[in-house]
């Protein structure tokens, strides 16, 4: 079984991200669960906030060994101290460019001051991993030197680091392998070239045991190697069991929502699509297997299969979402709402159930009156308290109401709420803008997600008004769940 | 030399994905300009729209060769013949999985369809690739056998497909080297696993001359491998030259913005921090030496080095940062304002030029009046023409605008710019809000950075209201932009 330390300390490094205590502790537990073997919980000498949120870790009592980051200077050791931890990663420089030009020292003096540093914490009682930093770029024979007196003084590990992200599979096995015929060895790598994941994968091969990854992949620059990654690789394809593979897709989104960043859809594991289906031909294929176009299947790792709508879906993506909102039409009718969505996807427009059920409509002839339908619509926003008005169509019955809430979005959809009245029990189950870049006249898409029962809706409307976008999604989701019962809520007693 | 396909059909067929003719068009000569050897431009049995997309592109009779993908069977070859394509990838099922599973065949007929296909599609004066759909859970000797018929028939080369993201590198070598002793052979790596790239590199050094890439890694569920990875990889690891490397990221700006797709900031080549440093560490190397913490200078593909403040900033990156606003302070102050910069980011803010500037004053004791100050704000939106109103102080006068706009933030801004009138010839150079998830009442956080002459601050705030949030960033960054010659527009002449 080989291990993996998941670095808190690295994740937090990349620019513009930072932690409160609170959230380490959260991710400190939800790590703890998934089952990693060591936990980095930040670097002590980086301030009292940061040393609270050490100690807050330290304090669990985890199964996890809980780590610092140490630079090469006893206060930084004496800081981790504080801290109570049960070791250190201690970093001290091996390239040239590192420690002549970083540190202004030199290979002599740097093997000494190794040693002594270890010696002082090994006397602590601290577990010792030391890392070469820049390791990818140092001369094999002084780093195999620098690791054997890191060793010798009484470190526990050394690693191999990658630092900058510069090397590759062949280069990391050789010095692992090299590394490991002193003693157990880490792997620590970055995905500047896009080889994060296979370096990772080659050092294990040459005799790593422990690998340095972070949640999502974040940190420095392109981020080190996503934890979720090196987990499902190792198993998928070595057979090799590292961590609670079902954790990791919660554990992803408590990170991507205590750092600010956002999962990308694309993301291995963890990302939106990484088990959606479009196109005709996979849709088709995971229909008759599931095994068909998915390398494993999607709750090995906490997730579930989705198929989506788009200008590549086929026959039978269309008729799989019909059935689900209870809609039968015809063969023939099929393949015409097919056709349909594929032209609205080839505009460009993300296809959602209500353009489904609009399309259906307008295909099979079906006369439908709009239950919930939106007539006026004001916000005031930027002063003290936002405030929105609108007039709604109920079952044909004119509803005008007010609201306010936090921004014009929120106290629009406090309007509508009040609106509707009591009768109105769906809920918004998810609230998405798109991020904007560009002008502040961009268009901005907003996806809403309504449910009611055991039925939800999703709708998107991209719009330069983000009000008015997100009124009108939440209408047409609210549209299309009430109309089975209008009567139920169309009585107003206002 | 390796050369790169870059497949638009497999980054479109990420689920959301479509891309107007005009945009492929767009991109299309994006990617000439980067030189990739093959552009599969699409999928012509998908539409019509499609199909007219594809022969737009064939009309700008680039050096790549244009080709459209072509599921087995004859009239999707003629309707590529329609769009006047130099070539097609001809997907054939490889699988017993995909050729008795999904095409309800068999491994004989398959043979013999391969064969006649081959034959009708090059008696076309095609060039011919013969993709085995799902090569990596196929029966080696069948796939071997496959592809033999396949280059018997006349098939220009193979390609070897991990169509499902399904293997490993050892793999994968073992499959290429077999399939390269027939012929030419391509390689088409999916990242579910983690392992595009890796695969990629596999497959080239087992022979493989052509890699199916697409720009940002898009593509059905983790996307394929990534066309920026691949060729920093193979120049920076391998020394093997592919596509013009200064290109990669304005291709995947483009790319980003057809798609909708935003780049997550920590991928690599191409992400917002991909040359961005922020720990003291590691901007104090950098400070000292550009290649401290970077595998290659970020020119190599067209980016500049940025220096981010944060959490981990110290003081050789507040030095800089100063220095860069002409604010010059003694050492103890640079310590004290670095210490306040790690506090602000220990409470989870991002950290921006106004907020560094303000702090420098602070600790300074530097007595500084507002230039521009905002007093009142109202928008109303929702309706069809978005107003809104500011009072500002400007320069000590007090000014009341108002504006219209495509949505609330645009006519507050127009406000604002109405308000200060001629002299304030500011540039919005960039607005960014980023992407909301949760519910309607979560907060928005609004990125704005403006220039003037030579200068320009990042100012970001973080607000439930996102009128509120966008104006006041705005008026910060004016107030800082301004200052220098508050006389220059002063004396208002309403």
């Amino acid at each position: 079984m080989k291990l993996l330390d998941t670095t808190l300390r690295d994740g937090e490094q990349a620019p513009g991200v930072s932690l409160s205590p609170d959230e380490k502790v959260e991710i400190a537990r939800a790590l703890e669960r998934t089952g990693v073997s060591v936990i980095e919980a930040g670097s002590a000498c980086t301030g009292a906030g940061e040393r609270e949120a050490i100690s807050r870790v330290t304090d669990l009592e985890l199964d996890a060994r809980v780590t610092s980051f140490c630079r090469g200077i006893h206060t930084d050791i004496d800081l981790a101290l504080e801290c109570d931890v049960d070791g250190i990663h201690l970093v001290v420089p091996s390239s040239d460019r590192h420690v002549e030009g970083k540190v202004g020292s030199t290979r002599e003096d740097n093997l000494e001051r190794t040693a002594e540093l270890v010696e002082y914490a090994k006397s602590h009682g601290l577990w010792v991993e030391v890392i070469g930093e820049d390791g990818s770029r140092a001369d094999l024979d002084y780093l195999e030197a620098l690791m054997a007196t890191a060793l010798d003084a009484g470190a526990d590990r050394t690693c191999f680091a990658d630092t900058v992200g510069h090397t590759g599979p062949e280069r990391t096995a050789e010095v692992v392998g090299r590394l490991a015929e002193l003693g157990p060895v880490s792997a620590h790598t970055h995905d500047d070239l896009g080889l994060g994941v296979a370096n990772a994968l080659a050092a294990v091969d040459a005799g790593a045991d422990l690998v340095h990854c972070t949640v999502n992949g974040l940190g420095e620059r392109a981020g080190n190697v996503a934890l979720e990654e090196v987990a499902i690789a190792l198993s998928h394809v070595y057979d090799i069991d590292t961590v609670d593979l079902t954790q990791l897709y919660d554990l992803a989104q408590l990170v991507a929502r205590a750092t600010g960043v956002e999962l990308p859809p694309n993301k291995a594991v963890v990302g939106q699509n990484a088990f959606t289906h479009e196109s005709g031909i996979h849709t088709d294929g995971t229909l008759k297997d599931d095994k068909m176009y998915e390398p494993y299947p999607p709750e090995t790792v906490g997730r579930e299969r989705r198929l989506a709508l788009g200008k590549h879906t086929g026959r039978a993506g269309v008729r799989a979402a019909l059935e689900e909102h209870d809609v039968e039409v015809s063969e023939d009718a099929v393949a015409e709402i097919a056709n349909r969505v594929t032209e609205l996807g080839d505009r460009g427009r993300r296809v959602t159930d209500a353009d489904l059920l609009a399309i259906a409509e307008d295909v099979t002839g079906a006369d439908r009156e709009r239950t919930v339908e939106l007539l006026d619509l004001n916000a005031i926003s930027g002063g003290s308290v936002p405030t929105a008005s609108v007039r709604l169509l109920v079952a044909g019955d004119e509803r005008v109401a007010s609201g306010t809430g936090s921004g014009p979005v929120d106290a629009a959809v406090s309007a509508v709420r009040a609106a509707l009245g009591s009768g109105a029990d769906a809920e918004l189950e998810a609230y998405h803008v798109d991020a904007v870049t560009g002008g502040t006249d961009a268009l901005v898409t907003v996806e809403v997600t309504m449910s009611r029962d055991d039925r939800s809706v999703t709708v998107a409307r991209s719009e330069a008004d983000i009000t008015r976008a997100s009124v009108e999604a939440m209408v047409d989701a609210l549209d299309r769940l009430l109309e089975a019962d209008a009567q139920a809520f169309a009585p107003a007693d206002d």
